[in-house]
């Protein structure tokens, strides 16, 4: 194989794939980048067996070929080079030559024959929506998947497509976070849980643009989104996802209306007296116009009120104050709404539209 | 004691004293922070038995007084707050209560009085200079410090002053940093080893500028940095510096000119190949107009050719590459002159004015 790229292609290539390098593998044929040079295009891929991503790379190819470079070297080795282009060039002992101006490393590979292919996804069940759209869901509602690897379902989000609404929940036991969005166009239903590492390097290799588009494919077995030059294939989390209509109720006894960041900010300020081992609420007062919060630790007390509009009864209620903050941080509204029952029942943020809704539980404090 | 001060003063002021706050003490006074409002100034002051920082603040004394809080909670709580007039007050019991706004935290602070003051520092040696000049020289020095607490006067710096000039000195065993510059005046001669922890903390505080200044006073055992509304005192390291002129020496047999960002990112590059436990060096071979360097270790090889000028023999010869580009990163200069004598002997690099020197001992190797 030779080739011939532009450094900056390389570095925009070896930096999206990076993200399905498997670091904790005994195969080191996965610790390494593909690169396949055929029928006139130079893709690079990387697999660690749950998570594959491809990408196209612009360049020259002077000979076909393939050959598996470990990834971290690789990417040293390009990311240092000058800026200018770089020729590849491998021999059938699988060393590489890597030359740019008059650097010129050389490095040992291993077969490219000898690289887990992706799987061929079927390509009948898809949505289409903007990168930016797809970013914001997952911001909005990745923080609240559990880490519990006993709890498989919980480390993943369900991505239910109805007509034309996408609807992307998460959940851990104390909390749900559920996002809806219009799509463009209607389409068939499905519903699938996504891995939460998945979503998580999906974000960061997506763009965020309002103006690009990324296409969804789902099989019983896979995801697969595939946008510009890139095509990110998952495994599915498999299993019935929780039911989480019967935990939903539109009844409470309180309404809150709060100014999000004066809130938010509050409770940043307190959590400042809790260390995480504590695991001691924050204390919320809500009486006519005023929601009192307040703290008291080893280490001290605080305690702030902000204005609010109050319907229904007072209410006196404990939160883990990190709970709150994950939900805030992710609302872009100026003024929430937040509607409560009693100190035993979850509490819900919640807009009215019902693009977003959000469940925490409570925590028992003794006062 | 009952002090209103802006809350980005207090903020700059904890920011400052902070460097000098103990993390591994057992005397928790020495994790405060001494608050003191007396004769209509307000300071704060942080010490650590090594190092004392003692910095004013701008406010309002309503109440003469001082406390002891507790570094890192006060720092974390000041920082959180909004924008706006903060109220610190405390009782006799050492109780504080800070208020902004509808925020009010309280925290049990310590006795003040048990708060070590800083030495009383003798004002009869100093020099002046600017900011900046301070804040450059031990950048460009600092680097080639021991962290080998057995040759406890390696891990320090010389300050040494005669006449119109000061220079630094930092070796470790396989290099040596020599940094000289002009002073306005004329001061008193002086030799002080000044500990590297000191002088790490100091670059952080100085601003940088070059219209602002600061004044070193020394005595036997302290060195007092003043500027702004900024005092750090700093115990000195005890016993005579090493003796480095003898290990100067003009004779070379090799002299080249190289451009200095070239060579940087070529071993820069180079070093890639090379995990910090291998102790592997690069090899380089000078001949006429052309510096070859080439590395080969476990990971792959890379070679690499420089244009030069050259005075003198042919050499080849060995040197770990981080030594090397510690010093390229810290010359400003776009060529470099480097003048070496045989792959045994130390290599110099240097500028014809005399203002750096820079020594590093080859490292051998075979082939």
């Amino acid at each position: 194989m030779k080739i011939i790229c532009n450094k900056n292609n390389l570095v925009h290539g070896v930096s999206i794939v990076s993200k399905a390098v498997s670091n904790k593998t005994t195969l080191s044929i996965l610790e390494c980048i593909l690169i396949e040079a055929n029928a006139g295009i130079i893709t690079f891929t990387a697999n660690d067996m749950e998570l594959g991503i491809e990408t196209k790379i612009q360049g020259q190819i002077i000979e076909q070929g393939k050959i598996a470079l470990d990834a971290k070297l690789f990417s040293e080795i390009v990311r240092k080079l000058p800026d200018n282009d770089v020729i590849i060039e491998t021999d059938q002992d699988f060393k590489a030559v890597i030359t740019c101006e008059k650097a010129c490393f050389q490095i040992m590979g291993q077969e490219g024959n000898e690289f887990p292919y992706l799987p061929e996804i079927e390509k009948e069940k898809s949505i289409t929506l903007s990168q930016f759209s797809l970013k914001e869901i997952i911001r909005q509602t990745i923080f609240s998947i559990s880490d519990n690897e006993n709890t498989k379902l919980m480390t993943g989000e369900l991505f239910e497509v109805k007509d034309h609404q996408l609807s992307v929940v998460s959940l851990d036991g104390h909390r749900i976070s559920i996002r809806k969005i219009d799509l463009k166009d209607s389409y068939d239903s499905f519903k699938v849980v996504v891995p939460g590492k998945t979503l998580q390097e999906i974000v960061k290799i997506i763009s965020g643009e309002t103006e690009e588009d990324v296409t969804i494919y789902v099989t019983s077995k896979h995801i697969l989104f595939e946008f510009n030059d890139t095509k990110v294939v998952s495994r599915l989390l498999e299993g019935e996802y929780y039911k989480i209509s019967q935990m939903l109720s539109s009844d409470y006894e309180t309404k809150i209306t709060i100014n999000k960041k004066e809130f938010l900010n509050c409770i940043d300020r307190a959590s400042l007296l809790i260390r995480e081992s504590d695991k001691k609420p924050i204390i919320i007062n809500i009486t006519d116009n005023s929601l009192e919060l307040s703290i008291s630790s080893f280490f001290g007390s605080m305690e702030e009120n902000i204005m609010i509009t109050k319907e229904g009864r007072d209410l006196f209620i404990g939160f883990n104050p990190k709970f709150l903050m994950d939900v805030l941080r992710v609302i872009d509204d100026e003024e929430i709404h937040i509607y409560l029952v009693n100190p035993k029942a979850p509490c819900f943020i919640k807009d009215e539209a019902g693009y977003y809704t959000y469940l925490i539980l409570p925590v028992n404090f003794n006062h």
